[in-house]
């Protein structure tokens, strides 16, 4: 056994099994805190409610609380587990809400046999909460069981899977294309892999200005066109008109790479049919479509990102997530629409353009971060991230008429 | 505005709305924690889960994870008031778990149209915990929607509402008996209610030696008898063949009345009619079916039970449901079987028995308590609670064949 692999068991194993528990906000020593904090004190804010519902948020912790619900069926990397082996990557993912973005949030696997029924499920239980982040559903059905959910839940719902990974990649995208000199409104782009975060990628990179026709993108088969017979409704979005067939007939001449399918799929001689000053976003994980070594050994104009933390230009969903369920929480949308995922994109790339202090330095682990090819994105330790994508979003949801609050006062100033 | 009232409103909406939030339980502060609580080292527990099944038990938080879920069809004495309105009891019930016996629990509200869509959405993330606690669901639907989940899920199922309840009269009860010189086999029973509670207490009192035939119970419309044509299935299990109607007719000479109706619904004359040394459980809350004081006016032989903690004898689901699970979690139960219930029941009781040490007074705030017609059930202070019963509850399960597990050497020692 590697010495990572054990140390990560044991982190998970000791001094208690998992990473999250309870802990009570309010006194629970003496009976007189029981008779408020139960019968029969507690039928007073039950009252309340009753007849007032929004007053479930002041009385009780929904209004702080996002479920992260998965079945399992896309863990990580490894593919379809089923619901209890997600579980030490949704208590993860709760332990990450609350650490970045002091959301308390717990996880539920759900078992079940159709998208229906996982949709009703879900749909069932979502007023417990005042946010639901979906993880780790494979696709198409995750494209489904999305749609569905924010049609029928009055909370907001957020496949991260798909929109993080879109949201922190649109925002390193844009500001690698910057450096090179390129806008994308005028980028060829080939994007390989066609899963879940791919087509979210390629969707929020359009609202940023991308052009579709400009975009292939292949799966297993290869490019997907319009002759093709073998696509689902969201892969046909993307089927373009065109007789290339192989990453190699797309990439000749390509200025955006980005990779979300599985190791070394990208070989040095692809890489050198780029055009001049290409950005390769090789994301997949932990072995990306292409070694930074290796593609900076093939040419030295290149602009890399990864998935990794041991490599410039991190493409990481924790950028991102915890700061938007802040500020939606905050104003208590009703959803995370687009304009709040594209206010959440400028967000990131701008804090990438200012100065670092010190203390993010330090806590990055870095003796100094200055814009330019070699950081495009903000480090995950970077704790302006909150103050600064919370406020956006927040701002965002109330500017497009989804928040049912306005942005508190001072807030996150 | 009342003082209490206020007290109760403010007690739940600062520091910050509701009782409970998330802590971490792993360090989450460098980028190295959160390589192991995340990406990529969490690929690690996820990979054992998926090869052997009870590794979560291991590596997540499940085995002591307890979900308290509800519709909100019968909050506390208030009726059905829907699923938000019941939010802050069951948070509060999260609390009691967390305060009295170490359980991570928390809420979850189920908004369904019929019995078998809130049976199968709670089935469908039944895996999450390790067991579950219903509460308050009104009758009869409890009944049906409790023996279903049994069926379907592998974790343990208990419907606090009815068992914790029953299990706490029936503890009281034998005592009380006891003090009075009577067995609970020869008992006349009048049980005014047929609701959950109601029937849960007299199906246990049945298993700990009560005859049902010697039971007469009440509903709206009177005495529970064979001729009735508008009875459920589960009131059917006490129609008895009887020309009684009323309660004055079988009030007359009855040794033990158990009361989980509604406010004065025993006279000072129908106690008046009771055998002598009766035994009197006056549940409902906040105002029992006769006041102690009108009671003790009436005839001083009378043993009196309530369910509020400004009388002695309270009847508190917290001297149980916290333990129950507490044991049931510890030797990884499948069930929370009738042996396990009349364990607790008999751990209880037994408990009542012993000297209260000084630090048990002082926490309960009373200056002597000892064990006799004032003191027949244990104090919610009493700290020696969770290790008697949690332990008595636990050695039931592996003697009766439900726990995964043999007691930890020195369990609770």
């Amino acid at each position: 056994m590697t010495d990572l692999k054990q140390q990560a068991l044991d982190y998970h194993a000791l001094p208690t099994p998992g990473k999250i528990s309870i802990e009570l906000t309010t006194p629970a020593e003496t009976s007189k805190d029981l008779a408020l904090a139960y019968s029969p004190g507690v039928a007073e804010p039950v009252r309340e409610i009753a007849e007032n519902p929004d007053d479930v948020y002041k009385y009780t912790a929904k209004g702080n609380t996002v479920a992260v619900i998965t079945n399992g069926t896309a863990i990580l990397g490894l593919g379809n587990l089923g619901p209890m082996a997600s579980k030490p990557v949704m208590e993860g993912k709760a332990l990450l809400f609350k650490r970045f973005a002091g959301i308390d949030s717990f996880d539920i696997e759900v078992k079940h046999k159709t998208v229906e029924d996982f949709v009703s499920t879900v749909a069932n239980i979502a007023d417990s909460f005042g946010g639901i982040n979906l993880e780790d559903i494979k696709a198409p059905e995750c494209f489904e069981i999305e749609r569905a959910l924010i049609e029928r839940c009055k909370v907001p719902v957020f496949h991260d899977d798909q929109h993080g990974t879109a949201i922190v990649t649109a925002a390193g995208m844009l500001n690698a294309l910057d450096i090179q000199g390129k806008q994308l409104k005028h980028a060829n782009i080939v994007c390989m892999g066609a899963g879940a975060a791919a087509i979210a990628c390629m969707e929020l990179l359009i609202k940023c200005g991308a052009q579709r026709e400009k975009i292939y993108m292949l799966d297993r088969k290869g490019v997907i066109h319009t002759r093709r017979d073998d696509l689902n409704e969201y892969k046909k979005l993307f089927a373009n008109n065109t007789d290339k067939r192989t990453l190699d007939d797309v990439i000749d001449g390509a200025d955006v790479f980005v990779g979300v399918s599985g190791p070394d799929l990208l070989s040095a001689e692809q890489l050198a049919m780029m055009a001049p000053n290409p950005v390769v976003f090789a994301c997949s994980n932990p072995d990306p479509e292409i070694k930074p070594e290796l593609a900076l050994a093939t040419r030295d104009d290149v602009i890399m990102a990864t998935g990794r933390s041991d490599y410039p230009n991190q493409v990481n969903n924790v950028l991102c997530f915890p700061f938007i369920f802040r500020g939606a929480l905050d104003v208590r949308s009703r959803a995370i629409n687009d304009e709040m995922k594209v206010a959440a994109v400028h967000a990131i790339r701008e804090l990438a353009k200012e100065p670092v202090p010190a203390e993010v330095l330090k806590a990055s682990g870095d003796e100094s971060l200055e814009f330019g090819r070699d950081y495009i994105i903000p480090k995950p330790m970077d704790t302006r991230l909150c103050g600064r994508v919370a406020k956006a979003v927040a701002q965002a949801a109330v500017d497009s008429g989804v928040a049912a609050l306005e942005l508190p006062e001072n807030y996150m100033n």
